[in-house]
């Protein structure tokens, strides 16, 4: 806060505080800035909120003008590295030399190359320029570092199901599989996301509204629906509003392509067994949410079908598990490629 | 501890600490007797170390006449109502009497149509014998109670499989689906109950030795190795030692029937599929321990083939979940019969 006195690992832990109030999706990552005085004084403090709006820095040092605070000399803690690009907003690089800061340290390098080398720049201008790796602050924007690392959208896998691994009965039926926490959570994680993918199939079977309804929060943010494949689909609730796109494809990668260019970074792929399996086949599932019920049904369609793996020294191995209990269901989370 | 004064609930947590140094596996439950005098103080105490050896109290009993204690006039804290029958030691109801104890309070009453009624001798002989209901001793024997409320073995189904349900690869294998932490934990199960079964068609394409071992514990119990159907499975190392039984049979009530008549209270089945679905179908499954790696197949063998069950509505559910994370595998407990 304005006026506390923080060491250096205190001012950062700070800005990813700041950072973490901005929202999870977006094109742009959450960033926070906290600006010090040589004494360690908190002067001004400041993060994005988003695409379209002053980043980090620059709300900081919006801030400082307003209330004619003088930050010449000062240091700056930011969460990523300061952008070098313009675009809808000027280059924070810059933004920091002309205020006058004498020093910037900063906790994760800007993986995007069009806005990268801003430590380089300020270097380059007799700015003390540091970076400070911290892991608090990378993982903030875990999904999204992944996302511009691989240049595609990050995929998250979800999916309801019983212990013997079925997302529905034989007769095609599948509600409800879990229970109300376990749905509650999947809603939290749709307003966390660019988009929710699912399969025609799944439309013409279910017809989902995907939409995100956290609990106790008022108006969450709304995914884009995205329907791949095939199947006519006309009339269905994802239809409802111009938030939805479809896309006549089989292939995943044609579908993040295009996803990327719509600016999604963080998807969500709700099924079913076809389109997930696709995910699966071509190595595009980067995280696997699995919410499974204490339920056997020992016939009906299974969470993926035929992978092309026929002996276990091939199996799909995830990594970095968490295993959460809601209500009566098991929500076990895994990476499925690894990230930087 | 001999010497402590202790109200009665604390006089009951310790009969209850003390009953669990006994074994979990055996035909008896686990039992434990506290006797104090009328000012709270511990004179003595006692626990069942299992088949063939004194019941708790008789235990208590026998320590206080070597030590020369008089518990004339005592209360005895037993956590299962004390027995009238005579099997391999005399009855307990009768050692209290003869004794002299003024008062016995017992927390659990004995299902054992053979040996109940302790309280109600006692009471007859104008001694104060008091049901006193504790959770914590219950749960001591909770098995053990429900498979004499039964009349027949607690029957635990457990499995490894990856989230999509399978147990094998399409090509059969199956070695390791999980991780060393869980393997562990299934091996202190083992040697937690009296009798594991598989199928032939387990042992002809496994050759599993069906031990338990449990680590940091030097000299496990082994439970009986029971192997159910009709193939031949000579040779294999099941059969490594006389501890082990063929049932030539495909009908789990008649298993049971058999492993019942053979003192056997608890039993683990760990598959294959078919033998699994059997229990199931049968409704013989009372706990179900599922080990679930984080890993997917596609194909292969699945944790229980068809169940009968066409629609959502009838799907099998357990209650009274628990997940326990095991390194990177995630276990899930849940009860599949209801227990008293």
């Amino acid at each position: 806060m304005t006026g506390e006195v923080l060491g250096a690992p205190e001012a950062m832990a700070r800005a990813v505080s700041l950072a973490a109030r901005g929202p999870a999706w977006g094109p742009n990552p959450r960033v926070g800035c906290v600006i010090t005085a040589p004494t360690g004084e908190v002067l001004v403090e400041g993060w994005h909120r988003g695409a379209g709006t002053a980043h980090a820095e620059a709300h900081a040092l919006a801030t400082a003008a307003e209330a004619g605070v003088d930050v010449a000399g000062a240091t700056a803690y930011v969460t990523l590295e300061p952008c070098t690009h313009t675009g809808r907003t000027g280059p924070c690089a810059d933004a920091l030399t002309v205020a006058g800061i004498g020093r910037v340290i900063y906790a994760v390098e800007d993986p995007n190359p069009q806005a990268a080398g801003g430590g380089e720049v300020l270097r380059g201008r007799g700015i003390e320029a540091e970076f400070v790796p911290d892991a608090a602050a990378r993982a903030l924007n875990s999904r999204w570092l992944r996302a511009m690392e691989l240049g595609r959208p990050y995929v998250i896998a979800k999916w309801a199901q019983t212990l013997d691994g079925r997302t529905a009965a034989a007769d095609g039926t599948s509600f409800w599989i879990t229970g109300e926490e376990a749905r509650a959570h999947t809603h939290g994680t749709r307003a966390e996301v660019d988009a929710i993918l699912v399969g025609t199939g799944t439309v013409r079977a279910d017809d989902p509204s995907l939409s995100a309804r956290p609990p106790h929060v008022a108006d969450p943010h709304q995914p884009l629906r995205v329907v791949m494949g095939m199947g006519d689909t006309s009339g269905a609730r994802v239809w409802r509003d111009g938030n939805a796109v479809a896309i006549r494809t089989h292939d995943p990668r044609e579908v993040l392509d295009m996803l990327w260019r719509r600016d999604v970074r963080t998807l969500v792929v709700e099924g079913g067994s076809v389109v997930t399996s696709a995910f699966f086949r071509s190595g595009l599932v980067d995280e696997v949410h699995a919410y499974i019920a204490p339920a056997l049904l020992g016939a009906g369609t299974t969470v993926v079908s035929d992978l092309g793996i026929h002996t276990m020294t091939d199996v799909l191995r995830g990594s970095d598990v968490t295993t959460t209990q809601l209500g009566a269901d098991t929500l076990v989370t895994a990476a499925f490629t690894k990230g930087p």
